[in-house]
């Protein structure tokens, strides 16, 4: 039986972002997902909700930036603070972002280069609308100096590069504008939905690049079939895949010696976008997500039928509303294989 | 390749327990352990700590009592609070106990016979010390007539039964007076050490039983090997894989039919000691136990081999006893077959 010490390479995570008592989104489906493939994950939760807020109503209270400080002096104190990586979610309010930046550019500072990497998911907002404070987006921008890896969704990329994403062209300008403006080594976008990028109208892409020594994009584009229902925590189940995948690339690239040792990660010029470890990790990572979210469609279909039988149709808005959100929870526990061994391909093509 | 669909039933489980951000005790090993195992766990934290208390330093904060009553009102608001089985922790304070009794015991009441299952450790202290404020014990004392398992250490078994545990007669009485007090229809007692109770310095046992119908002790030992090693957090793994394992082997026993529509899942008087669904769940669970702490071992040694070579013999008390707290961490991310599939047989002997 294949077990999971020959998958990927030990890797000790600092996972900081929320956590919801049911269900999974943030660090509920990030440590899991983590763990499964083999890291030891510190989970530093930024929020304990009941469940995610996608539910319209919820309860629990967040931590405040002056816990999550605390926490972190606390892992300091005892020489517990030794992470190869870490991984950022969703945090609460600008003061919070500002503190988990703090602890990412200790971290850095102390590594030897290409001993820390962290993989940055700047959560404000989807679908054209924030969901944070106005100024967190400040505050993130100014973060993303010290990223290694950043996993905007659309709508992030274009607040945080300032530049609407509407076809190829402004898509590439966007990818360019945050090697550029903010010396970002990796940028993957999730969901690209753009008209005639992939000339399916049932797919999105996932777009992604490191940039040379002169901060040249080298980008690429992953088409991957869309699922037509709406999942929470498919950002959160992404960045945790990214951040194992990423370092497995890494270390299984034929200059892996060097590129280990070299800070962020960055591939010499020569590397051409499709051989890029961050496009072998995002490949990896589409297998996954492709599969859990086809398992999580499957189930959520199966249970919404049997829910609305024994409802018998007396149901007002609100409680098929929560219904619809309970049934659309992804499906990992029972589906683990999907995770450690993807059996889906997709590959990365030429923007 | 074997999946772990096949393995244990469909279970969701409310996990009440503490996190810790770095290591692995309490909620942070439960989640992990039940969620490995298949389970959907809705994990309701008491404390967030940056690790551990054993470390003698730490940082963060406790969840309050109205808290944790706030977050299981936000679940039941959102029709999230269906439950298959609880699982209780450290709680911290009487007042906080209480709200989790209140939790379950609503829990219980609205479920049909069988279909809800309480699985409490309770946590009170351990080689002869209290380490809770003491109006826990009483309250614990009380909370008990609600339990269905519980899982007491010798320390607590003794606090609980008001009985010392020093031969093989005071164990048995002490067992008979939890069935006799407070109904407390399963009882497991980790890690007994009694002088000539398995005739070897270097084993431990495991003291379960099932009450009959008149509430008489069904009592059996697991006698197994003593790792000489103190590692934190093998409650809490134990306990969640005992609720894990205590379903899955009522729902394979000759009986499941009647047996899981049963309150409390209590075999018929006719069960002999050595057939009861809680013997052979603890059977699987400490083979689980007994390969996890042995590979944890392992690592410990070499880890603390490697650590002290670096340090030079140039550390203080307090950097040793954090080093060795460290190094005693539980080793379950790269050793998930030993949850799901342990080679161990340890077998379940009269008393």
């Amino acid at each position: 039986m294949t077990t999971v010490e020959h998958l990927v390479p030990e890797t000790n995570v600092l996972a900081i972002a929320s956590h919801v008592v049911s269900g999974y989104v943030g660090n509920k489906i990030a440590a899991f997902v983590l763990q499964s493939l083999g890291c030891d994950v510190a989970a530093l939760n930024t929020v304990q909700f009941s469940n995610h807020t996608g539910y319209r109503q919820w309860k629990g209270s967040k931590t405040t930036p002056e816990e999550i400080t605390s926490l972190y002096e606390g892992l300091k104190k005892s020489h517990l603070a030794e992470f190869d990586m870490m991984l950022s979610g969703y945090i609460p309010g600008a003061t919070a972002v500002e503190a988990v930046g703090h602890i990412a550019r200790e971290l850095n500072e102390k590594a030897l280069p290409g001993r820390f990497f962290w993989v940055m998911d700047p959560v404000m907002g989807d679908n054209g609308s924030l969901y944070v404070a106005p100024d967190v987006v400040p505050e993130y921008r100014t973060l993303l100096h010290s990223a290694d890896l950043i996993l905007p969704n659309q709508f992030e990329a274009e607040l945080l590069s300032e530049t609407k994403i509407t076809d190829l062209d402004s898509l590439t300008t966007a990818i360019q504008n945050l090697h550029d403006r903010y010396a970002v080594p990796h940028v993957v976008i999730t969901s690209v939905s753009i008209p005639h990028l992939d000339h399916e109208p049932s797919t999105l892409s996932v777009v992604g690049s490191t940039m040379t020594s002169d901060r040249k994009a080298r980008p690429f584009k992953i088409v991957f079939p869309a699922i037509d229902a709406y999942f929470s925590g498919t950002g959160d189940m992404f960045a945790a895949l990214m951040v194992v995948r990423m370092r497995e690339a890494v270390c299984a690239a034929p200059d892996a010696e060097t590129l280990t040792k070299t800070a962020s990660w960055i591939s010499p010029d020569d590397v051409q976008p499709l051989d890029l470890p961050v496009a072998r990790a995002a490949e990896k990572v589409l297998g996954s997500m492709h599969e859990v979210l086809t398992k999580t469609r499957e189930a959520m279909v199966r249970e919404l039928e049997s829910k609305t039988e024994v409802m018998n149709g007396e149901m007002d808005d609100m409680m098929m509303h929560l219904i619809k959100s309970k049934a659309a929870e992804l499906r990992l526990v029972r589906n683990p294989n999907c995770l450690r061994q993807p059996g889906t391909q997709f590959k990365a093509r030429k923007m």
